[in-house]
């Protein structure tokens, strides 16, 4: 079975630790590899930032199939281009917040997810709830840093991180944290040690998901909805007015 | 990895239907053993067998833990006793609804189920809308066949089966269909075969989110809801009035 | 008129309380006896608890068919075992949740419950929002302490729960309070005069309930759902795998 | 105790049909009287006609607060002016349509309502919606006959709204039958013998959650909300541009 | 075109504000009047408060209709009546409320709205979430100040409201504000200036929306709900019991 | 004021009909100008074609930034990138369907949508649902037509167009339609005529929208979520795995 793993931002450092991420929880029998886009945004903060690495996303799901991909995983916590993605594959696309979000679920009454920086809240939270989780997420939390800085200054992002888990525990009576963020996947182990209570990585859960689904034989349903986009004749177009 | 299933209901040819599929999906790492108890009603249908099959079935699952079991399947679509029974295990406890629904959401937009008795109708409406799928699942279809008759002559269930998927295609936009009955499991290849949709089996997908779950080490937290139930001290006790 | 009240736990004391506040209430023309199952947990604390009390529960039911009740109370509030029981029965059966959020729904609009301990917190979030409350509900809180202590140490439930009622004022804006178990039933006047807001105790309601729908000559509907649990053939069964 | 029913339209035989399901069910001890305004509209079909009739309700019931009534019923199925009654109210104020609504919920999974108009159906949609019963309402239904016509034909509108229950039944899974329209009181019996299944008439309904909501001892909440209207002081005012 | 603003209260100093804030936003060729009743209550504060000026606002339409007037806007924050009026009417009714709830979901992604007094808080979540935006509304907050003291002490009132818009954008992340009451209108740039958040005041919402709508041709639906009121004729009618 | 029309699709006969449409409701006194991206797909057609077409349209948004452009529509049913290009513009960004949803949801209690092709049935539910709708709109419907043959053979779209309304008024309730695609803009007379019934085309509804936003000074707030994308430094990339 092939996964391959696209993180739709251009730093490959990402990559790779949401490759080892893959490579630390995959089936000895799935090979995963892992990709980045050479031009898109350095990081994903925001609706400009994830609509302007979708198409090069996309390309990357077209190059797949011509190889013969099994699944694909989208890894970025704002799922970008997750519908838009099961439209080109013929396998399952899986994000990693919609499966952190299964998970979460299926091993805890009620969760919290845990982001980077406070623009992303509104995003993540309309996500849980096309998601359904409304009920069971207790609350978006930030812990206020960029992307890159998770990267930068890990020692930092695991003290703020470790701070808003106790707070989720406290205030929002979180029984699972879903880290809410790529870039915060090497910090899994250490934070569930430091905290308690069980930390759900997106990436970790996505790279299972794709397994249990390609491993029973599911495929992303050509009917309707997720069908191959419309093959477009090329048209004369010009800009009016 | 061991995955223990339990059918709740006493009927051993169901059992013995539910972990061959199963075992058709599973991993070839993976023991999956397959239990029913002796006591509880032949079939569920509807709340009161549901409640009379629970108590059994944690027992089942009390001696799983004692053999070390690392996950289990509750092969009942009405998912009966999930919340309780995660109270009991240490690992995660799939039911089988709740683990189709997630299937059905990641491959597909909208769905129908499609159950056997139109008792159950209401009862697994409420479970989708607590497994957050309300507006991903477009209708919850019922045959109007018990449950044992599906064993009895199956190919009567297969043609009124196809006739609902067909329905549910051309009425409910059902991109997905999911078989609303552990014991629809053995006819899910021939249905997919004859209508062209995708048709998900509960019991396939349960097992393949059990590997997915061990597999990424994954135990149901502690925290709060499904802690372990407390200890009570036996007191005394009288009916009264 | 004759209502069956039925604690499902195995404490005769909190049995006898619940019958008391009954009795307070039930107009005179009203008979009211209550029971309570002798090998049930000693209180119901969370999901597996409410599972091994609710056979035991229907048996009393089917006990109370024979004998013509009229209607049913579960005083636990938990609700555990609700559509169940009105598949066994004839006539309505109460569960004190419910009947307490109907009446804070018509009182008040908006209010807040307070249990016993946090592992009930999302239980009855999801009783709740299956009762229409979601919007009404502004919170559901607990005080941390076991349902038994509620009697071993009566003054400091008191005291906890006061200072939850004035705090569900200040910060929920409550404007009426539920109990949210069944063993606080007895302070309900006290708490009321010393804090000023309606408190609602789910068992006088429900007998209230119980009274109007017997009264209007409203019996549980048969059609669907709620229909009698069909008759099972006992069939051989074996563990199997 | 004393409970008054307000008709708020201004036809006196709609008025007289009301208080006769109220007595019919009514308690030996409880008093029911009735009344309605002169000048409000004859019938109740929609929103101008709603509000037209709110301030003479509320007038009714200031007379009753010196009467010392003990509860009201506001006797038309839109509950027009609910809060506000409630406002002026001490005593629990009840909306037929929120008691038939509760008494729908407690005694069946799944219902239908069954109005006159057609423009009263998102008008009932919205009241079911903020009672909570969105799941619960399969569907809102018009007979399409106006209000007094109810009176004028009542063999046409028995015959109309026994075709309306048997589509409910047979397209909508309803289990009981809610009857949108206080003027359908009369008919209640005949309808419920004529289908099979149970039909709530929200007279009787309330009249029976007046008697349990004054037995209980519960009255409105004045903490926020539903507090006393402020008492405002005349002030100059005058028309301008 | 000609848009009429009626202030449901009697309050003629509250009209000429709103007025003002009408005239400062709307276009050249827009003509706006404004009107309020002379026997409603000086300011609305409630449930009662808004039955009770109702009656007198449709009169105010009626009027309104017969000079041809082109769209109303109702200038009082629980838009009263609203869909009353939108029946009598054939151009567009526009709510305040509605109005700057719609701005504020097309402005940014969540927001929150500052009222009065608290018990408007529940009344307007309740408005919030029949105009769609219970996700985009992260809180009401009230400012506990009567409607009428705003143009008795502004200074205050500003004072107040400053502290809740500062507390609703660290609280409850707001990126938007919205002014739960007419009278704040006055206010709304001096806020805007002090705080550097979006404020959106309800009234030049609502002109604008009332502009727009008219501009494009667009009248009240009359199929169904908003049709106009049947004409009833007068019947005899007597209080009876 | 200046509005820009951004026509997603590269079909510049498209971008023509949107532009006459806006022409023929906007203000004397302002400014709309048109575009459309040259190399994205002919139409949008799913969730594969919006992504396609974003980035293209932000750009187009950046050079309306540099002229001065006060406001943006967004001339696509989807509302692709609509998030997105908030955090680009300073001004407000309109899109479609939400401009058409606002409309529809003043001027009827309850719409339908209607669409070309079932695959984007879904897609606008979901949107229908992000802009609070779930309720005012009954059904979204599709005529299974591909969006340019629109143009092609409008007399069968008229054709098809008018039968689904007619469907929509019978079987949904429907009091007003919303047109589901930019490209029916230029039938929205023909149909209001031949049904009846108010017929909302989203493109005149923005330009107003537009048009009462900017004239009350209302810009896209830069607070959290739609403040402008972070400037990103580029970083070395490479692709691995």
């Amino acid at each position: 079975m092939h996964i391959h793993l696209i993180n739709p931002n251009s730093t490959a450092s990402m990559t790779a630790q949401a490759l080892e991420s893959a490579l630390s929880v995959k089936h000895t029998d799935t090979r995963v590899s892992a990709s980045n886009p050479a031009d898109t945004p350095v990081s994903i903060e925001g609706g400009a930032d994830e609509a302007m690495s979708v198409p090069a996303m996309l390309a990357k799901i077209r190059e797949g199939e011509v190889q013969g991909v099994d699944a694909y995983i989208i890894a970025c916590f704002d799922d970008p281009g997750l519908h838009a993605a099961r439209e080109v594959a013929k396998g399952p696309v899986i994000g990693i917040c919609q499966a952190a979000v299964q998970v979460a679920m299926t091993i805890s009454r009620r969760f919290s997810v845990i982001t980077t920086l406070p623009r992303s809240v509104p995003i993540i939270e309309d996500l849980v709830s096309d998601y359904g989780a409304v009920r069971h997420c207790r609350r978006v939390r930030a812990i206020d840093l960029p992307v890159l800085a998770l990267e930068e200054d890990p020692k930092r992002a695991e003290w703020l991180l470790i701070k808003e888990i106790e707070a989720a525990k406290a205030e929002d009576g979180a029984e699972a944290i879903v880290l809410g963020c790529a870039g915060m996947s090497s910090l899994c182990d250490r934070l569930k040690e430091a905290t308690g209570v069980p930390v759900i990585d997106g990436v970790s859960a996505a790279v299972k998901m794709a397994e249990a689904l390609v491993g029973a034989g599911f495929t992303t349903s050509k009917v309707n909805t997720y069908d191959y986009p419309r093959i477009k004749t090329a048209m004369s177009h010009r800009v009016c007015a």
